[in-house]
């Protein structure tokens, strides 16, 4: 399972200074690809692993830094978090994405990306039993509304990555193939595996394979793991595997929502690139629900009175709740712990947690139009809003 | 129910897109208010149903922008939810309060408005299973503080609106009456009905009715509805509605406390008004039980040992949860759902979501004076802290 | 159990607005001290109570204001919580850390902190059924990592502060001794307590002492609740008691994670002092478990295959929420109320509150490194991730 020119996190764990002396650059930027999240300055100039990444030492780029709020310019530094900031500066030095998504495969074509309506619908279980997954890490440009494209880093080219779904106990075979530059990695919530081996960082041309079985039921949130996760959840690379319990739930019409943030720079050629430093002021300039703010305004979600319908909500943050309401209606299930256990009934309005799952259900029994929203509107308001239509 | 001259949501959801060669300024405005919710941008203009609203095309307006807290001046734009900018620019032209809630009504008289505390008792059920609201929507100064008066949008004149109490299966008939220049809207959580005619937006004068019976017992939060629901929130327009189930609960001393975020621009002629930019910035001024930063320091609530108290807390947001706990006591039950199903045991904190209600019970077996809270003290300490008095 | 110098909460509660023409400058101090949590203004002047407070009268300090997060420079006013901005100003006037923690105490020898991990394993519980604590608040430099000291306010010379164990009925004996210059207390979220007494100020060399039986399982948050409660959370002086059902809760390895925000001014002198200021604007600069910023990707929390692992976290805040997750595991139980009461199964993330705790298991059936974090990226990236090691 793991590739022999990448080093394991706990081959790199006992090193997690790097040594100050290092000058062999190549295997430097191995190492810390692999080390991803364990270290998360180190893994800031993880981003560096591109041929065009240089050599000097001078400038100081990095990270957000914690204190971009704060900072009118925003571009403050990463070094708080490790002592040994010749490194990283010469690591990032002449680094256009240090802060950045702006990769050269992210930026390319922009203005060709079309918009489309991403599907809410949960996917068919697998007739047999298996997920066979083989996805692709992709850097692309991505629209996601009429006057905005960004340049994303995806599984599968889309934001969010596919929605997927299967039952507790089916056997989930996932292989990811690394097309970009920029190492990634994928995390899936749903499965009990060591992460050190299963949810590694690979480079360019690089697979990593997994097999897993879910434990539980629920909607689960997976991403790419490489560090910093807050720079690679924040630039699209996220989606929902849904796990159905063996016993069916009472039928229903079912949707996934997967809630996300949108921290983006200003426009330069028709493109926006997602910004750290904004990620780590935690103010983003969208929220949506399934990648595109406000799509499900124009084209709503669309059942008949009398459906039961069952929202699987992921919030892949990477920073805030997700408050989920639909206005005129209450929820009457929600599922605290993996369904069907443990409901509650007659709920205005739940929290999602960033990272978490839940799954909500209401019963349709009256005709009309009926916002679905993060209630939390200063948030909200920048694009969390959607209709579920119930038809006479 | 529906208004002749007000056009449905339903019929406008097509149109969402406002044709760019719209002349017809009162037919564009009429339609922007009933739009509301569904398009937030466009909803950002309706706030011009006013007439002093101008003409002209060159002054670019807007709401706050998503990226408030990053600019330093703060007053970004809302064009990017809404790529006809040409309507947006020209319907708020001139419009003095696009990105505030100084209205004409809403700051004259600023002086003489008095401070009084707001009582936070429960009121009693009705006693024949109806409750009758002739509500009307007013922009008034608001006293809030001895030395800070808002100008408010509200339901009734304060902050928050009525509190009111019904039982499952009661009838709630409420009629809106709007009295102001800016269109308002009633959203009520406790009503399963078609919010695209129930709650639409009323011009002045013009008045909706409906009636609903609410189906789960809590503590529903009720807004204003009408787009932008961030700024009409975020300006006074939100209360609570407590709907006991038809089997008692315990008996106890119940109270409401509605948590409340306030955005205000600096203070101009003796008033400050809300401030849009700063609610998409998310970072209040003042956070309050009731609508009055910590007046239960000075004016506690009071009960008798022995007495079980009964909270029913609401956060209005528009965006934080309120991290609720009393100082010295922990909640022998929080109802997860509706009460008295799912209740949990011996809770020192519990988060109630923006946009959501739950009900906290304690045992006040011990006297002395305990401060409640929203223990979230970056915003708790903006005033979200009162006194409960258990008298020996 | 009162000292006899130092007045009662409820004393003062009818003077709330500190009389205009007080000329007695240390009974206003005393006064101001106790006040503590009740009035936050005045609650600000408290950090006055130092020998190097002068007694001018033009210069306006304060604490960090509401709307620091939008002030470039930071130093916004309290006066909004206090009409009587005369004796702020003439309290805090020439005073070194009105809005800062950079005591005498808390700045000196900073150069020779150490850095010494946090052992996060939970105690044993005592064998007598009587947990005899004394305490002491002390102002000191604390090591948080290899290049940051920050000046602390602390309980036993820490942060967070003693991790502490007992069971539901037994005895807790507490008595808080004060030996630093500003006023402190102790308010532990498992008594059920007069706080007015139990928890109120002490200044230098007094001490108070009480007693209580916890009612209660759960890991409840203890803090410093002298006014501003922000500033002396935000300090450092937080840590948890841990208290265990009668009946025990199946055989687990059983550690304690309390997540804190850090909100830092720039060095000076080699330590950074805590700012009251950034505090209000809730952008932390570090978030940790137990203290340190990503200690436990160094030196990870070990277990066995097979072992139960239980984590018992507190969010001590001051403000933001815990995500909780473990990356390649689910938990398979939460207890959402007192254990094992209510639990849940089968759960990727769940929120702990500002000001809450809550009580997490997993079966740790797979060998491997498994990061535990704050899935709240945003602020978890500031360094709320650590490693469970499952050693085969």
């Amino acid at each position: 399972m793991s590739e022999p020119n990448v080093p394991l996190l706990s081959d790199l764990l006992e090193r997690a200074v790097v040594p100050e002396g290092a000058t062999d650059r190549r295997a430097f930027l191995a190492r810390a690809s692999a080390l991803s999240l364990a270290i998360p300055a180190v893994g800031a100039a993880l981003t560096a692993c591109s041929p065009r990444g240089g050599g000097g030492a001078d400038s100081a780029r990095g990270g957000g830094g914690a204190s971009g709020a704060q900072a009118a310019g925003g571009a403050a530094s990463l070094r708080h978090l490790n002592s040994n900031s010749r490194l990283d500066t010469a690591v990032l030095k002449g680094e256009p994405h240090g802060n950045s998504s702006a990769t050269a495969d992210a930026t390319r074509g922009a203005s060709s990306a079309v918009f489309r309506r991403f599907d809410p619908t949960l996917p068919p279980l697998p007739a047999d039993g298996r997920l066979q997954l083989h996805w692709h890490a992709r850097e692309l440009p991505v629209r996601i509304s009429d006057d905005t494209v960004v340049a994303a880093w995806t599984f599968e080219g889309d934001i969010p990555g596919p929605i997927v779904h299967c039952r507790v106990g089916d056997t989930v075979e996932f292989t990811l193939t690394n097309d970009a530059l920029v190492p990634h990695s994928m995390d899936f919530h749903a499965a009990q595996i060591d992460p050190k081996a299963a949810f590694r960082s690979v480079t360019k041309g690089q697979s990593v394979t997994f097999t897993f079985k879910p434990k539980w039921a629920g909607a689960f949130m997976y991403h790419c793991g490489t560090a910093p996760v807050l720079m690679h959840i924040g630039s699209g690379m996220y989606g929902a595997l849904i796990v159905s319990p063996r016993e069916p739930l009472p039928a229903a019409k079912e949707f996934v929502l997967v809630q996300s943030e949108f921290y983006l720079e200003e426009p330069q050629n028709g493109i926006r690139a997602f910004d750290y430093s904004k990620m780590l002021a935690t103010m983003p300039d969208f929220v949506a629900f399934n990648g595109r703010p406000n799509q499900y305004i124009k084209e709503p979600i669309r059942v008949k009175r009398g459906d039961r319908v069952r929202f699987w909500i992921v919030d892949a943050g990477p920073t805030h709740p997700c408050h989920f309401h639909v206005v005129g209606e209450q929820f009457d299930t929600v599922y605290l712990g993996a369904p069907p256990a443990t409901p509650i009934r007659g709920v205005q309005t739940f929290t999602v947690p960033a990272g978490g799952g839940m799954c909500f259900e209401l019963l349709c029994d009256v005709a009309g139009e009926f916002p679905f929203v993060n209630h939390g509107f200063g948030h909200g308001q920048k694009g969390a809003i959607g209709f579920l239509v119930v038809e006479p």
